[in-house]
């Protein structure tokens, strides 16, 4: 089938349960795969997507004349390009998870019980993983290569715009795969543009285990609504420092700065500034002037405006939105309570940090701030995966059960039982 | 409001959101409430019960008669029965949990990166808990004994046919609780028996983080169903021993015999037994016999009847069916590739156990078996959170995310990730 010469007698839910069975034969193998035989097929894609470099970029070129003809803006057609070095950084990614340890099949806790037997966990794949994903091309080949990795059979659906190449990738992750003895269903990528495809995938409880939607929060909501199948979801990040009454004031403009001015549109950038009353005459003039030059735009709430008159006034809608901008709300609170209330009201559970040198202060915040990373003294931005030393990320997650925060190989799989006994029946 | 006498005018929808906002707020205090508090407040619980024993037993008598008067079976009206025993095992039960080591606040893992910052996780609470039962009510005292020692609020919904009793045991919960210094909406009992309620409290997201369906496989397939709430579910046990051609004769006779006919009635019990045909001539005769002293029907497939003549022929229906009664269906089978295609095809990720001498045999099954409680010469019978080493157990989980198998203590909580710096900024 060729994406842009679809029949019209094509039956998308056929097309849909057999990529379903076919994963889940495939995963059911993968998840017994030898660790040399995957490390084997992810070194081999990222020779693959190298030696297929010239190729890769005349697919792209497609995406990106078509791109051009649907008037996409100059932001999407820049994530959708692919060029020499962008492809060589997706084989470095393959790479680097190639040299992560194997996390399947690693038994913990074995422990004999009084009864005789011994009981531990063995870490083991989720099974079929369903990622849906926008216009990055990259993304299909570091999902691939982390389900891979975690023996996990994925199934990608990339974004329309980018469909040749996507399908491009996927034949340098399928020659990769076959070269190592292992399944090319393993890795599937959905080879049609009908919308209807992602409500079809996110609903095949038989064949689907979990689904990762990698995109913006429309993506996401949509997903979370139609979806049967759970979702590892990441809704948004509001994310907060507060500075503390006990702060070091140099601690505190540089990871407020940082925070903010690092990079922009990321989810774990600072969305709002909280500064306790008694240190905010001293620390908000020179950390705004730092904002100033660096081009933020600051809205603050009536205390903050008694300190910083030229900033724009907050509104009750500022606290709970997550610019993605070079725009900082910034709240005068009375102190920690009062931080930790604002935090409870409008934060998104996904990463807050706290300013202090109290200890008592430090504790408070880690035990009870919600979040799925909890600072002190250190910037929000160090939410990510490869700061956390899991190697790699396929997203962060802000759900509370299963995988919170960075979600890494070990997110892609779950623990199962084992017990050992010598012909041990129960009493 | 009483249960028996509710107004027309009772706003169903109104007292639900109530109830849930009151558990998020609880919840909140339950999070950093200390184990100290905690444990003081489930002591302070099994002692009410047994001091409100005698009102217990009254209240129970009033659902026995409403449960006579309805026609209920001899089965339930036993299992809504509360006795001066049961009361007992019921304080016994809290005190348990009382001992046991407290989850929450647990760091771990706590590491130096090389950008100078210090990652760990810490363990949680995962927020409110519903909890929907049917008619036992010591499910009233344990569950909201595991919810408050993991530092949840729990809203429980038990069987109409139990209010009174679940109404008195709740009275029992909330002087605890009281007297220990923590929120009584920490435990909170539905006190309506309106079935529309249980489609409120699996909806409530804003409210409620998991949903424990301890029930039947219909109440369990009905409340995932409606659940936007995520559900801890366990749908059926149909599980399998296998003795394979390497088996030891002795350990094959008593662990198939003891994961048949210990219990007939419980998830873990076998009801699949599979037997490797080089050795089904010298096992199933005197196995069979044990069998039928026991008076468990046996079903097997034609290889089975040339053994056993008088042996009931297997129906395809039988291989998939949870009998939790005295009827066990047997396959012969080639060996143990078959053995474990049969289990693939007809298990239910529950527990299946392997009898064999043979440790590549084992590792195999051990590895490519993807049930949540993988066993090598022990009786299913086993997979079961006391046996664990668990202490307690909320319910067994055949779901592949978060919680698998038992479910204790640790599977009400999650981990985030907590972050140490001295001002670090990211590069």
């Amino acid at each position: 089938m060729n994406a842009t010469t679809q029949s019209a007698s094509f039956d998308l839910s056929a097309y849909m349960s057999d990529v379903g069975r076919r994963a889940r034969a495939a995963g059911r193998l993968m998840s017994c795969a030898e660790s040399a035989a995957k490390n084997a097929a992810l070194l081999g894609m990222a020779d693959e997507l190298e030696r297929a470099s010239a190729q890769l970029i005349k697919e792209n070129r497609k995406d990106l004349d078509a791109g051009i003809a649907n008037g996409l803006d100059a932001a999407l057609l820049d994530r959708l390009e692919l060029n020499a070095a962008r492809i060589a950084s997706m084989a470095e990614g393959l790479r680097q998870i190639a040299a992560l340890p194997d996390p399947v099949g690693e038994i913990s806790d074995l422990k004999y019980r009084p009864s005789g037997i011994q009981v531990g966990r063995m870490r083991v794949p989720l099974g079929v993983i369903g990622i849906i994903y926008e216009s990055r091309p990259n993304v299909t080949a570091d999902a691939a290569g982390l389900c891979l990795k975690s023996g996990n059979a994925a199934i990608l659906r990339g974004g329309s715009e980018a469909i040749h190449s996507n399908q491009a990738i996927a034949a340098c992750i399928h020659a990769g795969l076959k070269n190592a003895g292992l399944p090319e269903d393993a890795v599937q990528v959905i080879e049609t543009i009908d919308r209807e495809a992602v409500s079809l995938l996110v609903r095949m409880k038989e064949f689907v285990d979990v689904i990762v939607p990698r995109g913006g929060k429309g993506l996401i909501e949509r997903v979370s609504r139609d979806a049967l199948v759970p979702v590892i979801k990441h809704l948004h990040g509001v994310c907060h420092v507060y500075i503390d009454d006990k702060a070091d004031d140099a601690k505190a403009l540089a990871v407020a700065y940082n925070a903010k001015c690092q990079r922009y549109g990321t989810c774990n950038t600072m969305e709002t500034l909280l500064v306790a009353e008694s240190v905010a005459a001293r620390i908000l003039p020179p950390l705004a002037q730092l904002y100033r030059e660096a081009g933020v735009e600051l809205r603050g709430c009536a205390r903050t405006r008694a300190f910083l008159p030229d900033s724009l006034p907050a509104t009750e809608a500022d606290w709970d939105e997550e610019y993605l901008a070079p725009i900082l709300s910034i709240r005068v609170v009375d102190g920690l309570d009062q931080a930790m209330e604002h935090i409870h009201a409008h934060g998104s559970n996904h990463t807050d940090a706290i300013i202090t040198e109290d200890l008592t202060h430090a504790r408070r915040f880690l035990r009870e701030i919600d979040s799925s990373s909890v600072m002190v003294n250190a910037s929000t931005r160090f939410a990510d995966g490869f700061e956390y030393g899991l190697g790699a990320e396929i997203g962060i997650s802000t759900d509370k059960l299963h995988a919170r925060g960075p979600v890494g190989l070990e997110g892609l799989t779950s623990l199962k039982y084992v017990v050992l006994g010598d012909g041990h029946v129960r009493k």
